[in-house]
């Protein structure tokens, strides 16, 4: 089976690379007039992968909102990972999921790859415990064709200040972690590697200098759209990284429920400009895919 | 309603301050010779709960042994925090979560406090996104009478790097989270606060230090037994901070299953061991509670 980077770009070139969100916040929750509780988490759900259907590379379901409604958020969670399946796309589940060795191969199993878990194409791990203490994660995602994204350089800027900290040879955390990505990377061959990273688009020069320490990398770029970063930021601050970007909008999609045609349409109009810049992308300097 | 702290501090005068983990990891499902599925999970939990029962203060499910059975581990972890409040036991559900504010404040209700969620008295969160993305959580601890434990300087030598690094203030990234979390504290009265900090038990003179950054703080210090920190390491590098610390064991006492027997006399040791400490603490310099 081809890995994650080569159906996510094989999907791209027909669907564009658009990353679309699967936030179940109790305020839009709140704004489609939905109960908040196990049905109305149903109900969005069913309606936003409805209005993905055939047009959506990747869905990235925020886990964090469906954990909201306990067990029966999480078996929601299972349902809408095994639509995003029959569907054709892509699924990351956006965990953030971070521990020692032991727990973290734990965390692998339960969200990657065929066995009693999610079974998510994708998810999101975070640094805190040290780089190698992902291992378990980044070897379960080489092994079956699947992905880990490692938290970089996030899009709030709470983040900052711990992100630029510096070790004694003067690289901040978050380049430290970008060299660390692209090392995994390299040793598992030429090709985009099987570990991405997730970098805000929200990116100042700093998050500029990380993107270019990640030649190798597909990159997940939240925080398009409400967050504050335009299509056309992302397009002038990834430049031709651009290609192997997942941008990914959220709330500024899902906000234009509760109809599928309201969704659909702000979905089109995303996909549109990303295609647009995707194609200024690939017409402009040779880049790494 | 008291709140975790003292709560914590009424039933380890009576059970020990000793926090048993809930680990239900493949190796030690193995070990028991319990299948690997929702069943043997929980059948694990079921054995180590009976042990548990009238003896321990604090017991801390990891919720990536849980996750790893998908949706179905998802509801046993439910049932494992319902079963340990029925035993009149705090229960510290150790996820790690972490993620920016509006995401933050999801995990937050799924965890901790009534409601739709786990319903836990307690639980972990990891700061790569930094401290202020936290603050739904910690604000929810506060206004329920639970408990957020903040990862600092974690058990694992992998950690160690990026705990480390460096603020321009000169400050490491464990030690300015120490200070944040003794603000956040200092700001909500002078009694021990509702954010506790993680702490390996493994820690160095480094370690130490940031311990003594954090006065008011209760302290969560999970490695003790199988990774390598014993009772008497734990007492030596604590010191009268021990006093507010929770002594976490979970592999050196599973590993006595399945039996029941077995795992109450693993229990009991730990438990000796932990009084006795603390009793000597007790008597020695004064501490802040």
């Amino acid at each position: 089976m081809a890995d994650f980077a080569e159906r996510f770009i094989r999907l791209a070139q027909v669907r564009s690379s658009l990353c679309l969100g699967l936030d179940p916040s109790a305020d839009l929750m709140k704004l489609w007039g939905l109960d908040d509780d196990a049905e109305g988490l149903k109900r969005f759900c069913g309606t936003v992968l409805d209005a993905a259907d055939g047009t959506v590379s990747v869905v990235k379901p925020q886990a964090g909102f469906f954990e909201r409604f306990g067990p029966q958020g999480m078996a929601e969670l299972g349902k809408a990972v095994d639509q995003i399946r029959a569907q054709g796309a892509l699924s990351l589940i956006d965990g953030k999921r971070g521990d020692v060795p032991g727990t973290m191969a734990g965390y692998a199993e339960a969200m990657i790859g065929a066995g009693k878990g999610f079974g998510a194409d994708a998810m999101t791990v975070a640094p805190y415990l040290g780089f190698d203490a992902l291992r378990p994660a980044l070897d379960r995602a080489v092994a079956n064709g699947s992905a880990v994204f490692v938290v970089v350089r996030s899009s709030n800027p709470d983040g900052r200040s711990l992100q630029d900290a510096r070790h004694p040879d003067g690289r901040t955390v978050a380049e430290a972690l970008a060299d660390e990505i692209s090392a995994f990377n390299a040793a598992c061959g030429p090709h985009t590697g099987a570990v991405g990273a997730v970098i805000g688009a929200t990116i100042d020069e700093a998050g500029a200098k990380i993107l270019a320490r990640l030649p190798q990398s597909l990159v997940l770029a939240p925080g398009v759209g409400a967050q504050g970063a335009s299509v056309a930021d992302v397009e002038a601050t990834f430049g031709p990284s651009l290609l192997r970007t997942l941008p990914s909008v959220s709330r500024a999609i899902l906000r234009e429920g509760p109809t599928v045609d309201g969704l659909r349409a702000a979905i089109d109009r995303y996909r549109d400009q990303v295609w647009r810049a995707c194609e200024r992308a690939a017409l402009s300097p040779p880049s790494t895919i």
